[in-house]
């Protein structure tokens, strides 16, 4: 197995990747790394260890505020577009960044390219649950601006084949985010989408689901168009940091009691916090094209890039792509 | 100023509304009030006391369950239809209800009636800044399912009159719910919005604003479609709710520690738990109708009911109906 790595991207660049990388290549022996990037920088930091690590010389850079189509299309030679080239043409069966997540899902789209069933890829992430273990599948999180009910539909395959085949759930319970459980309820989209989850058969859809709910492990996966899907999931993260930076403000304004207080909880808000920081756990994914495409975040430990490569390796492990591919082949048949 | 209370609606009914009227009662002796619902239930609630109050016998209830037209339409002697009425046959200024939300906003929009100039209302709350004592009157919460964005452009100007006349910001900052902050961000509906707010000289507009930040204070109003709007304020909601429960269980988890711990911390998580909690400290309004409309939550305290009372003692007082009527014909001369 062969992971095309963006050595480059994220706040701290090849100082966390390549850490991430070595600590990876430790705990998993069968797995080949190519690094894309800065030469001396990597070599510096690899420091000659490079057993499994190939390191391919790139000469640019993608930065963040960058818009994503031109960037990938001028910078022929960046660490994230060379990482991609290197999947498309088999050299690599996955890539892992912690870049421009729109250049990377443009590079996903135009260089590795769709599964051929697919019109519409969309990026995943598995939340957390608050009352338990588990997490739910959350798909699209904003590869797309606007929706149809199909690509709503196949979003609930390509979550469902995800959530059996790299998390071990039975079957998966879908559900479809909306404005109310009643079955009648939404807009045109959500409606459309309800009657063809409903009578999709390669899926357990459950039903409506609301954003309140998201978090409490109501269903495995939930589907939404792309626009709502990134709102809910910034509203969630916002109001995450919100509540935790309002209890610290309060907390730290009781002065002497506060501080004493704090300091007897601060393992359970550590807890907190770090079910929380589901992107130290998981990395998002760009379903829907051909070879997993993961992004971790800007401020990536490298703890969290070795559970990328992990979620890498059990998608490429369990076939989740081919297994996708066969489901909506079945679907496509049907129609 | 005389203010129709429907007195049955909520989880405890009259149990709250009644004392939440005598409360306000004794603290705006300038107000009149209706309460609509069962006589016998509010009379022995009232126990005689009822300066400044009539009560007007009904006998029908809608519940959380019915499906909202139906009901309004079926249950004309139920008291959230008869307070309607009374609004629109003058014999008062607003209303308050704690019950059926989607029976309310029907209610508001097929006997109060819409505003002249108005296609669409929107549902609007006040959300709390966490980090300082403001507000952010976000709209549209979900009245509507679809819209358009001349919709969006005329809750720009509902919200901004209200959050100047009401809330006594001078300039407020109108912000869009969109996708990212650049201006071409966005779905078909936030791009064309985004330009007819650009152009909209009645409001102080700021450009996009994430669902990330809409609860730190980067405007003074954020407008979104009521799709979206219903959906990230559901989500904001159920983290909050999530994020507290998940502390409480880590802390407990920690035994007598955690114990001592959340005793001495208890008066911040207190306050945290009021901020977060806005419902208490306002009630939504459904702006664009010819009145103020007040759904106050199902699980009211009397103090909650008060404080709704003291919004539309505000609203009434501050002329500000009148005054969006007025922008809103400024707007539609201009077109």
């Amino acid at each position: 197995m062969k992971i095309a790595i963006d050595a480059m991207g994220g706040d701290q660049g090849a100082d966390v990747m390549v850490p991430g990388v070595l600590q990876a290549r430790d705990q998993f022996p069968e797995i080949e790394f190519l690094l894309f990037g800065n030469e001396d920088k990597i070599n510096a930091l690899l420091n000659g260890d490079t057993k499994h690590i190939t390191v391919v010389p790139t000469t640019e850079e993608i930065g963040y505020e960058e818009e994503p189509v031109r960037a990938i299309r001028r910078k022929k030679d960046s660490s994230l577009v060379r990482a991609a080239m290197a999947v498309k043409e088999g050299m690599a069966d996955a890539m892992l960044s912690a870049g421009n997540t729109g250049a990377l899902m443009a590079a996903g789209l135009l260089y590795v390219g769709r599964s051929k069933y697919i019109e519409r890829p969309g990026l995943m992430t598995t939340l957390p649950v608050a009352t338990s273990d588990g997490g739910t599948d959350f798909i699209d999180l904003g590869a797309n601006a606007e929706n149809k009910p199909e690509h709503l539909n196949n979003f609930a395959i390509l979550g469902s084949v995800y959530a059996h085949l790299a998390r071990g759930i039975e079957k998966p319970r879908v559900g479809l985010l909306n404005n109310g459980t009643e079955a009648t309820k939404g807009n045109e989209v959500t409606k459309q989408s309800y009657k063809l989850l409903a009578e999709n058969p390669l899926i357990n859809f459950i039903g409506n689901v609301e954003a309140r709910d998201l978090l409490m492990g109501v269903a495995d996966v939930v589907v939404a168009d792309g626009f709502t899907g990134n709102a809910v999931l910034k509203a969630t993260e916002g109001t995450a940091l919100a509540v935790m930076k309002l209890m610290k403000q309060s907390v730290l304004g009781m002065g002497i009691r506060g501080k004493l207080g704090a300091l007897l909880i601060k393992p359970a808000l550590r807890q907190v916090k770090a079910k929380m920081d589901y992107t130290d756990h998981n990395g998002a994914v760009l379903m829907g094209v051909k070879a997993p495409i993961l992004k971790t975040h800007g401020s990536s430990k490298p703890q969290t890039v070795v559970a990328c490569i992990d979620q890498i390796k059990t998608m490429v492990g369990n076939n989740v792509i081919p297994e996708i591919d066969q489901e909506l082949a079945v679907l496509q048949q049907q129609d």
